[in-house]
């Protein structure tokens, strides 16, 4: 029979075990994040009925779903995102859930997009979200939460600018200018600001606007870039007046000063996230070393989540790590400084038992599982090599020791793969005191 | 607009939270042990060409894989298991994996199965294997890995047994009846054995087999229930004469004995493994308390993983745990002993602090913080409602301890919610001491 071409389809990727050992820590410290906050996980199938994840409407995004007919002649899809399936799961299971409902979901996502903007068919997300609290402290938990879980995944390499504004207030200033009817548009022009620059920003804002209301939205988006907190808060509140929106604010910003953790976050009028669905505060987290490659946890609050599917709406709010482009962000500034990130996460083991003789296996499996009742990862090796082979075999998995044990004598010499030095004829005790540090 | 049912495919399922505590717990203990073995995780697409996955002939499992045309005129398909998808993998990466390799890969696949057995069309397969190496240590590790991660998962519940056979020594008996032509069915038949019962296996090898080869056949495979791993291996040495399948039989048994691991492992000649590809050692695992679920845990060594894609063979040896079916088994045996599983792992959290004014939120999180830092869970409430209501809430939710802070004096009253006993005025130091020991 002729032989199949090995490959996969594009946009799609295979994980090979350095990355994919970075992938799983990743998503290890994101997770240990959310459930320090008493989040708790849910799934929900990569299957569903079309009708579900598209509505009874079509739009843009309806081109790069996939989409099917099963056996059953069901006319399915795949899921696009886990927002939906959040809404329909809620709405499904509400009798069942315990309000506020804090969970989280960290799943892949396909879209059929067009992979030369560098963008993949197949990504994983990590949504969190406060559903059924309307509270102010709802909206700082999950402000609080990127930035412990962000700070958690960059901590040595980057620091990290969480960037908020009120939907509520940039509508009462577009109202202002008799721009409420166009709001949607706007919002959505503004919010390239970051991507295409301010210059492009007005050429788009001149199909809705005219010169005078143009000026006085780019005045008012620039405004994040004018000092702090407080600063900011008080020009908007002296051009808008106050409301339900600049209380809001206000009272996020009283959390932050007693919760002391004020550094990473800034007021920015001109971050207003596309997506109609959001009604309150919005946010965008940016890796300060690295901003040009935009928001890599970005949220909000709604006021309907499960609209589609239910008449008792239910409000919210939370928010999305995106784990490709976290991922892709972190390699390309551990480049820069390779010892950053992951240090010994990329280790196949912390330690190898060498095999001199095959008919020890038993012998050196009984060794391992002390090592690993410690917690270590311990490769017990399969195959008697000439021993520099199985110090190179070490080395090629980022082992940094290697054992050599004397099962006869109960005495072990010990290899440090990177210093290339060994040391001999130690007893077991010896040989944890040197390894534990680690 | 109409409202639109919210409901999932048949075959399909939600995870609510207390499930899907189980099932991570339950994934953190498997990728766990496959780690401390210095395993290492890939992945890789969910959808694949369909002529990766199905080869270029067709089968009896084609019927049930989603299969469909993409936007692109592809004809691609979900996996509906993780060894084809390796063994594309390993063809395509070849050069740049380290073998012996040892990869573990935890991820869904999918079947549109006939849903009335009890089966699921979207399920979790955690598959681990090593490949590139022929050595008996390697079948052994994968065996001691079996042992090991299952009794992570139901160590206190039940005990695991490991039956075990060899492929080649079963075909070499076959061959002696004058029925190596037929073994392929054969091995089908008596695979069945456990399932269906001996009468119906007699009954199914009449189609292939004449009487006398059917009560050696039968009285061969019964050999299993007649005694010790020694007298079994005894017995079918002096059928069959010596030959590699009994010496590799016998370095299993040595490196038991040697690594004190015997008492789980059974020979078992009736073990057959339905697949074709297996030559070797195969392997299936039960749990005492319920072994009529079947094989939680089955595997085996195989010569040629790489054929549809690649002229040179690599061998290896690996097994599959199929979580939904050992969680369903696990759930089963807990609500007979409801203490004995996931004691606190259904907890949403390990403390929560209640609200008295929401204008402390900033407060409580700085406070739920320290908590944090000592990996404790820590939900903040948000929401201002009688003290009784929130203790309400943390049961609902599982949670053992409600904290009640006095921000101005600095002083806790703690709630223990499972004895509904509070202690008043103590100070945070006193608070750790009560919880912690947790």
């Amino acid at each position: 029979m002729p032989l199949i071409q090995p490959r996969v389809l594009k946009g799609f990727r295979d994980f090979l075990p350095p990355q994919e050992l970075m992938r799983r820590a990743m998503t290890e410290k994101i997770e240990r994040s959310f459930r320090s906050f008493g989040f708790v996980p849910i799934d929900t199938p990569a299957l569903e009925y079309t009708e579900i994840l598209l509505g009874k409407g079509g739009g843009e995004t309806d081109k790069q779903v996939y989409r099917f007919t099963d056996h059953g002649s069901r006319d399915v899809a795949l899921r696009f995102d886990l927002t939906i399936p959040f809404a329909r799961f809620t709405a499904e299971h509400r009798s069942s859930l315990i309000f506020p409902f804090k969970r989280y979901h960290i799943a892949k996502v396909w879209r059929g997009e067009n992979t030369q903007r560098g963008r993949y068919r197949e990504f994983t997300q990590c949504d969190f979200d406060i559903i059924g609290s309307d509270s102010a402290a709802a909206d700082f938990e999950i402000l609080l939460m990127i930035r412990n879980t962000l700070e958690s995944l960059s901590g040595k390499i980057s620091g990290i600018t969480i960037r908020l504004n009120h939907r509520g207030l940039f509508n009462r200033f577009l109202s202002s200018l008799g721009l409420e009817e166009k709001s949607v548009e706007i919002l959505r022009h503004v919010d390239k600001l970051a991507k295409i620059g301010r210059d492009s920003v007005e050429e788009l804002l001149q199909s809705s606007c005219d010169q005078k209301q143009i000026a006085a939205i780019l005045d008012y988006i620039s405004l994040g870039q004018e000092g702090d907190f407080d600063t900011v808060l008080e020009k908007l509140c002296s051009i808008t007046g106050e409301g339900e929106d600049i209380q809001r604010l206000k009272d996020l910003r009283h959390f932050m000063i007693e919760a002391d953790i004020c550094s990473c976050f800034k007021l920015d009028p001109s971050i207003t996230r596309g997506l109609d669905y959001y009604t309150g505060v919005v946010y965008e987290s940016f890796l300060d070393k690295i901003p040009g490659i935009g928001s890599v946890c970005s949220g909000g609050r709604y006021d309907n989540l499960t609209g589609l599917y239910s008449k008792d709406p239910i409000c919210g709010a939370g928010a999305s790590i995106g784990l490709d482009r976290l991922q892709a962000a972190l390699m390309e500034l551990q480049s820069e400084d390779q010892a950053a990130y992951g240090e010994g996460e990329a280790a196949y083991a912390d330690i190898a038992i060498a095999c001199q003789n095959i008919q020890d296996s038993g012998k050196a499996q009984k060794l391992a599982e002390i090592f690993r009742q410690k917690d270590l990862h311990c490769e017990v090796f399969l195959e008697e090599k000439k021993i520099s082979a199985q110090f190179m075999l070490a080395e090629k998995k980022g082992i940094p020791w290697v054992i050599i044990p004397d099962y006869e004598q109960n005495r072990f010499s010990l290899r440090n793969i990177k210093s290339r030095e060994s040391t001999d004829n130690m007893d077991l005790t010896a040989v944890m005191a040197e390894i534990l540090p680690l």
